[in-house]
């Protein structure tokens, strides 16, 4: 039988190619070896939006959207909402009883948030247990692999933890998930700094054309080559290391043309945005075509699928705790 | 419109004469005006018995008993248990969302506890929420008024202040519910201390007569009243206390049988015995008559009724999130 994986993404904003590259690629190739549930985490996205919480409705209808337009088989996978599914906030209430609080204020994860993200108060019971609703996301499927970037790993360290807590006391109903650790493709934002929607520096998985190549020539570059004739330097440049992710078999060529002053700056970003549009052109024109309706089914029928498993589970452990 | 009402018991044990006079007594009478809600807080009860789970669902059934034995009336009021309800949990999780930490360490039976329990760990994500599941299950039935003994008040004030914070965030769906405090009757256990089973002091709503005798004459009364013919001082006796609770009309006279060592302190004890065994002897037998099956009838039945109405608070609830 083929091992469980869980994965999710919260919905708090539209995919961009950061996305693709650092989840959704690897996603699609998992589906013929897992047997996969994706999860849209409407109530994660919740932890942190609490103040702006209408968005979490409709980014969760164009995430699924994206999903499906790059690969995403509905038919292959289960895909599915958090809050459709009561199942998990019950055994996050579980997991709760005798997860101690020392864990959760430990978490690498927690301090770092609480320390970056200084807009919203996130003094919250809810931000502080983020990862113990992580652990029933992950175990009301019984969910043997997750796959996460290597800053989740610490939640993937705790979801052991719970389940080996839970097996402990009320004996064995789960096993302990380990991660597949999905290499980090590190595309940066337009600006060089990290990809973010507060940034206002992505470039999405919908662009359109001219805003792909509008996009791409804003690019910072390297600030030391003023003309066309001074040599480059790739190596600090933000146009550069989208090549390193979207075109690595041109690599020491543009490496050589940039550094030998062969090409400028613009040509080099024309032929970048040419690329790029030739990998979001496809998932741009499969998805506008999705409709809400069509996603609002495929969801339904996720729904049904995950809520029987996790049913199952949730029955599992009540057993295992009362009787 | 009958106001609605929420109040709940911890399957932790059997209910004592504590029980009866502390809460059940008001609850018998609150439900011709009110539209009451009688839970079997099995969740709760996790919360300090994650290490001992199992008596949870024995007890749950033993409570019930105890509930209709007494005259909660399963026509009148839904008697049901929290854990059948997935909303309660749902709504907790919803909560947490916004609900500041600082609400949480700050409130008095938090710090309370976790100094009079010292036998278990308590330091648990769970423990630190418990005031969130109480806001949760008060306000998924939009309940208005909570009967509750005074040490609980501070959990009302704050199920006030989370609902005040949803309403503020999300649009107003939740009444701002109030406590009716049940005056506390301080009963004693047998020994004089608080009347608890890890005391082993209690005398229980279906104790045997013969029990109920053997109990009450374990009794400590006035320790220095040691002939029969010394005057005694009945404001330090412990069966004097149980008059003023069980035979208010008599105290006088009792009072004055003890001050001038009129009657002996057997005798004394063996009128008291009476007394409770009247109290006692019809709610045992009904009790003892009731089946196991018959419980679950009536908590199958309160499922369907709580369910329902938790259900249409949730719709609300996701509706003034999410749209």
């Amino acid at each position: 039988m083929k091992k469980r994986i869980l994965s999710g993404m919260r919905p708090t904003g539209k995919l961009h190619i950061g996305h693709l590259k650092g989840a959704l690629e690897n996603w699609v190739k998992l589906q013929d070896e897992y047997d996969c549930f994706y999860m849209i985490a409407d109530w994660h996205a919740l932890t942190t939006e609490y103040e702006s919480s209408k968005e979490i409705h409709n980014y969760s209808i164009e995430i699924v959207k994206f999903w499906i337009a790059t690969g995403i088989d509905e038919k292959k996978s289960v895909i599915f909402r958090q809050s459709d599914v009561h199942q998990h906030a019950e055994l996050h209430l579980v997991f709760s009883m005798f997860t101690p609080l020392g864990w959760l204020f430990r978490c690498p994860t927690y301090k770092e948030q609480l320390r970056e993200i200084k807009e919203r108060d996130l003094k919250t019971y809810g931000f502080l247990g983020y990862p113990v609703l992580q652990a029933a996301d992950i175990l009301i499927y019984k969910a043997e692999r997750v796959p996460v970037g290597e800053d989740q790993v610490p939640h993937i360290e705790l979801t052991r933890e719970i389940a080996r807590r839970f097996n402990y006391l009320y004996g064995k109903v789960f096993p302990e998930p380990k991660e597949i650790l999905t290499p980090s493709a590190r595309i940066p934002g337009i600006d060089g700094r990290k990809m973010s929607k507060s940034l206002n520096n992505c470039i999405y998985l919908d662009e359109e054309k001219n805003e792909i190549y509008k996009k791409v020539n804003n690019m910072i570059t390297d600030p030391q080559r003023i003309r066309k004739t001074d040599k480059g330097h790739p190596d600090i440049c933000t146009v550069f290391s989208y090549y390193k992710v979207f075109s690595p078999e041109i690599l020491d060529k543009v490496r050589n043309e940039c550094e030998n002053a062969k090409i400028g700056c613009v040509e080099c970003k024309k032929r970048l945005a040419n690329i790029l549009e030739r990998v979001i052109s496809p998932i741009r024109e499969k998805k506008n075509k999705i409709k809400d309706e069509e996603v609002i089914e495929i969801l339904k029928e996720g729904k049904k699928k995950a809520s029987k498993i996790a049913e199952e589970t949730l029955n599992e452990v009540k057993k295992a705790i009362f009787q």
